[in-house]
C-alpha cells in the first residue's frame, strides 16, 4: 500500500484555501499511483477553530467540504480531519475526528478519545469523548487509526483513564496512523517522538503521523511529520517549519514500511527552532491576515533590533518600517546603533523626536501635576507618545505594528501599558531577555548583522536620566532563573526558595507576576515557543491576593 | 437538624480572608445552636481560581485551610467547598470537592461529576470528573450531597452522559444538598430556579443551595442562595448582590422543611438586577484589588455617562473623578452636559483641551503624512491622546481608569484600541447600546440624575466635524439585533438573513464582528451580564478567515 503523507499549512475557517489545498494534494497522490493520502487533524477548519465550533453553520460547512471531498477519493483513499456531530442527545454535540474517505464517500469516521484541555488547548469545550473502538480497513490493511492525544497517554500520573490503543489492539491491526495538530515549543519535537517510539515499541507496529505546519494566530505548528519501523526507528522526518510531502510503501505481506526517498533531516538546535518558528510566525500573520507591510519602533535596544531583524527575514526588508523616537534621555548611540541595524538589514526608517509632544502633554497636565516629583506617570507619557506615533503612521499607511517586549518584562510588567506595550503581533513575548541575547548571536554567528553594541550595551528604558534596567530588576541571569522555575515549572514560593534563590527577591518577583496580569491581560497574541507562555495558556486571575 | 445556609464574598486566593470569613460564620452559628452550616463551592480559594490551581504550593495551602476550619467543627458540621487530590495515577490531578467537616475532622470528600467547560467555565482542565457516588450521613440525616453543576444536566440535549443524582437516589437521602458558584447573567437566575425545581421535582427531596456571591474579576456572582421543600415551592431566597444567612430547620421524621424567617424577596426586573450587578462589579473590583479612586472620561456622551454614574454609586461620588477633554470637534453641549452630570453626582472634574497635543503630533507627522487626506489616522490620534491623559493622572494620583464601552461598538470595532479602548475595568462593555439607554432610563424613573440631553442627542465620536455614529453604522436598534443573534445565539449568516435582516447589511455586520477579534483581544475584563461577553467566555480565533 502505497501512503502519501500530506503535511499542509491550513488557514482557520477559510474552507476555499483548506479544500482546495487537499484537492491539490489527492489530485497528485493519485496521479502518483498511490493507495492512500494522509492529512492532519481538523485540516478541513484548520486548528484551533475554537467557538467558530459553537456555530452549527460552520459544522455544516465543514461536513459539506469532506462529502465534497471524499468524491474525489475513488481509486484513493483519504484520511482527513474534521469535526463530526454527536448523533446521541447526551454529552456535546461534536466529535473531534478522523474521516477515512475512500470509494467516493466517507467510509468510517473515527472520534478522538482523549481530549487535550490545557494549557493553550481546550478540546472538552467543544468535543465529546469517544468510548467505542473500532479498526478501519484501508485497501486489505487494518488500521489502528487514532487523532492527536490519543497516543499521548503513556507516562506515569498519565492525564486520562483511557487507553484508545490498548483498546484496538485487540483487533489486531497491522499498522498505526495518528493525524495531529501538535504545536511547536522548544522542548515538543523530542518529546513528541519519545512518545511515538513509546507507542510503536508497545504496540509492535509501525506509524504514519501526519502534523499540521503553520502559525494560526499565537499557536505553531512545526510539521516534521514521522515515519517509524515497527522497531521504533524514525525511517522519516518530514520538514520543520514548511509544508512537506513524501510517500512510504507498507508491505502487507511482510508488515514492513519503507520509504521511497530518505529524509532524516539533522534535528535543529533549540535557538535555529526558535529562530525558524518565529519567522513562520510572523509571515502566516500576516498572509493570513491579508496584510504585507509592518512597522515598529526602533530603540537602540536588544529587543527592538531582533524584532527588526525576524521581521525583515519573514516578510522583506521591502515590508518593514522602523521608527526611531529619540527624547531628552535617549542615548547619542541609540540613534547610531539604529541607523547602522536598518542599513545593514536594508529597511526604511524615519526619525520623529517626541519632546514637542511629551511636553504638550506636561503643559495640558500642569494643574494636575503641579509640584509633584517626576515619576512613573512622565515615563508612561514617552512611552504612550511613540504608541500613538506608531498607530498613527500605521493608520495612515496601512502597516501591522510589531510588538518588541519580551518575556521577562511582560512577567514583572516592566512596560508601558498602551505605550512600548502596543502591537498587533507579539514576536518576541516568549523569549526571556537571556534567550534574546542568545538568538541574537545565533543571527551574529556568521557576521555582524545587529551592530555588536547593541547586544553587549546595558539595557535601559531611557525614560528617565542615565536609567538602566537594572536599577529596578535583579540581573536578568538571576530573573530568568527565578521566571522560569515559577512560569514554566509552575513552582511555588518555598520550592524556589529552596532551590537557594533570596527569599525576599522571589518573594518581590513573584508578586510582580501577579500583580501584573492585569496588563498581560490587554497584550497582544504572542508567538508561541515555550512550554508556558503568556496568553491563551496560562489563565491566572487579575482580581487575586495570593503572595501578594 | 438546624440548617446555617452561608451566602459569603471570597476573593480568590484569600486565604486568610475567606478562612476567617468562614470561621466567623462557624462560629455564629454554633452559638445559634445549629447542626450544619454549609458554605459555596471553593470557598476556601474563591471561584475561579483558574491556573492557580496548577500550582501544588496553592493546593497544600487550601488543605491546610480545611483542615484547620475542621477543628473547628465539634458541636457543628459544615460543608466547605475546597479543591481534592486525585490518590489515583489516572486521570487529572485535583477534584473540585465538597468537603464534610464534623467532629473535628474532614469526614467526607464528595467530588463534582459534571464538570462545566464552556463559557466562562474550564474546570476540565485542572479536575477530574467523579465516578463514585455515595450519600453522607449529617446528624442522622443521610444526606444527597452535589457541588453545582451536577444538578444542571436536566433538559433534552443533555450536555453531559452522567446523572448523579440518579446514582445518589438509589441510596434513599432524604434531602439534598448542593454547593454552588452559579455566576449571574440576565437569564440565569429564573434558568436556575427552574433546573433547581426540576430537580426537587423529579427526586421528590427538598433542596438547600448555597451559592457565592460577590465578583471576582468579570464574573458576577449573584447569591440568590435557595430553599426548597419537596413540592418544589421556594421556601426562602437569600439576597440578590449582598452576604446573607440563614437558618432552616429540616425535620428527621416528616422529610419537612421549614425556616425561621421567610425571606422572598422580589425578583429584580431585567435592568434593576444589571444596575446592582454592575455595581458589585466595580465595588468588589476596586476592594478586592485595593484600589480605591477611579477615573474617567467624560465625553457628553451617554456611555461616559452611565459609567460615571454606576462608579458614583459604587465608589461614593468623592472617589470618582471626571476628565473633559473637548477638541475642535466637540460640540458645546459636550461640556455643559457633562458638567450638569458631574453636578447632579457631585463627583471632581478637571478640563484639558487636546488641540495642542493633536496639533504637536501632526507636525511631529508632517513628513510621514505628506498631502494624505484627513481619515481614521487623526481620528484616533485625538482619542489616544485622551487616553495618554486619563493614564498619565491616573498614574500620577493612584486613580483606576474605567472604561466606557459598550458591546455594540466593541462588537464593529468602533472603538480606538490604546485611546477609548483604554482602562483597567469595562464596566458596560456587555451592554448593548439599547440596554444602555435602557438602564439610563431606569435610573432617571424618579428624578433627572443622568441630563435628559445626553438621553436623547444623537450618538457621536466627534472626531470628526458634524461625526455622528448614523454615519457608518445602522441604526442601533438594528445594529443590536443582529448582534444579539450572532453572539447571544449563535445564529449564522444564512439563519440572521432568513429572520428577515438585509443580507448587505448582515454580512457586513458580521464581517465587523469577526475582524476585530484582534481589538477585543487587547481589551479590559468586561463585567458579564449577559449569557455571552466579550472575554473569558468567548473564544475566537484572530487569524481566521470566515464570513470575510
Amino acid at each position: 500500500m502505497r501512503v502519501v503523507l500530506s503535511q499542509l499549512n491550513y488557514h482557520v475557517g477559510n474552507f476555499d484555501y483548506n479544500t482546495s489545498k487537499i484537492l491539490d494534494a489527492i489530485k497528485n497522490a493519485k496521479a502518483a499511483g498511490a493507495d492512500l493520502i494522509v492529512f492532519a487533524e481538523l485540516a478541513i477548519c484548520g486548528y484551533p477553530p475554537l467557538d467558530f465550533l459553537d456555530y452549527k453553520h460552520f459544522i455544516k460547512r465543514c461536513i459539506q467540504e469532506i462529502e465534497f471531498i471524499a468524491k474525489e477519493c475513488d481509486t484513493i483513499a483519504a484520511i482527513v480531519g474534521c469535526p463530526s456531530i454527536n448523533p446521541e442527545p447526551n454529552g456535546k454535540n461534536l466529535f473531534n475526528s478522523a474521516y477515512l474517505l475512500q470509494d467516493g464517500k466517507i467510509s468510517n469516521i473515527i472520534k478522538k478519545t482523549l481530549l487535550p484541555t490545557y494549557d493553550v488547548f481546550d478540546e472538552y469545550r467543544w468535543f465529546e469523548s469517544n468510548r467505542i473502538f473500532s479498526c478501519v480497513e484501508i485497501k486489505g490493511v487494518r488500521v489502528a487509526l487514532t487523532v492527536c492525544e490519543d497516543l499521548w497517554n503513556m507516562d506515569d500520573d498519565p492525564l486520562y483513564r483511557f487507553w484508545p490503543m490498548d483498546e484496538l489492539i485487540r483487533q489486531k491491526p497491522q499498522l498505526m496512523i495518528n493525524i495531529a495538530a501538535s504545536p511547536f515549543h522548544v522542548q515538543h519535537v523530542s518529546e513528541r517522538k519519545r512518545i511515538l517510539k513509546k507507542n510503536v515499541c508497545q504496540y509492535n507496529l509501525p506509524l504514519i503521523y501526519v502534523n499540521q505546519v503553520g502559525a494560526n494566530t499565537e499557536i505553531l505548528f512545526d510539521g516534521g511529520s514521522l515515519v517509524y519501523d515497527r522497531n521504533g526507528e524514525i525511517i522519516s522526518v518530514l520538514n520543520s517549519f514548511a509544508e512537506d510531502t513524501l510517500t512510504c510503501n507498507f508491505d502487507i505481506l511482510t508488515g514492513k514500511i519503507s520509504v521511497e526517498r530518505e529524509k532524516l533531516n539533522t534535528e535543529l538546535t533549540k535557538f535555529e527552532s526558535i529562530h525558524d518558528a518565529l519567522i513562520l510566525g510572523i509571515r502566516d500573520y500576516f498572509s493570513k491576515m491579508g496584510f504585507k507591510k509592518a512597522i515598529l519602533g526602533l530603540s537602540g535596544g536588544i529587543d527592538s533590533a531582533l524584532v527588526l531583524y525576524l521581521g525583515a527575514k519573514a516578510l522583506g526588508p521591502e515590508n518593514i518600517h522602523a521608527v526611531l523616537m529619540p527624547s531628552e534621555y535617549s542615548s547619542d548611540h541609540s540613534i547610531s546603533d539604529s541607523l547602522k541595524l536598518v542599513e545593514n538589514l536594508g529597511c526604511s526608517h524615519e526619525i520623529i523626536p517626541i519632546a514637542n509632544v511629551f511636553n504638550s502633554y506636561l503643559e495640558g497636565l500642569a494643574t494636575s501635576f503641579g509640584n509633584l516629583p517626576f515619576n512613573v506617570a512622565e515615563e508612561n507619557i514617552q512611552s504612550r507618545t511613540r504608541g500613538t506615533y506608531l498607530m498613527a503612521i500605521s493608520n495612515k499607511h496601512g502597516y501591522i505594528l510589531l510588538n518588541t517586549s519580551n518575556k521577562s518584562e511582560l512577567a514583572v510588567g516592566y512596560g508601558t501599558l498602551y505605550g512600548d506595550m502596543c502591537g498587533g503581533l507579539s514576536v518576541i513575548g516568549d523569549l526571556y531577555k537571556e534567550e534574546v541575547f542568545d538568538l541574537c548571536r545565533l543571527i551574529n554567528r556568521d557576521i555582524e548583522i545587529i551592530p555588536d553594541n547593541i547586544i553587549t550595551k546595558p539595557p535601559s528604558a531611557e525614560l528617565r536620566p542615565n536609567q538602566k534596567d537594572s536599577d529596578s530588576l535583579p540581573p536578568y541571569e538571576v530573573l530568568d532563573a527565578i521566571l522560569f522555575k515559577y512560569i514554566e515549572e509552575q513552582k511555588g514560593f518555598d520550592q524556589i526558595v529552596n532551590e537557594d534563590f533570596d527569599k525576599d527577591l522571589v518573594l518581590r518577583i513573584l508578586r510582580m507576576v501577579n500583580a501584573n496580569e492585569w496588563k498581560r491581560n490587554q497584550f497582544a497574541p504572542i508567538l508561541r515557543v515555550s512550554a508556558k507562555a503568556f496568553g491563551r495558556g496560562r489563565r491566572m486571575p487579575i482580581v487575586a491576593k495570593y503572595l501578594g
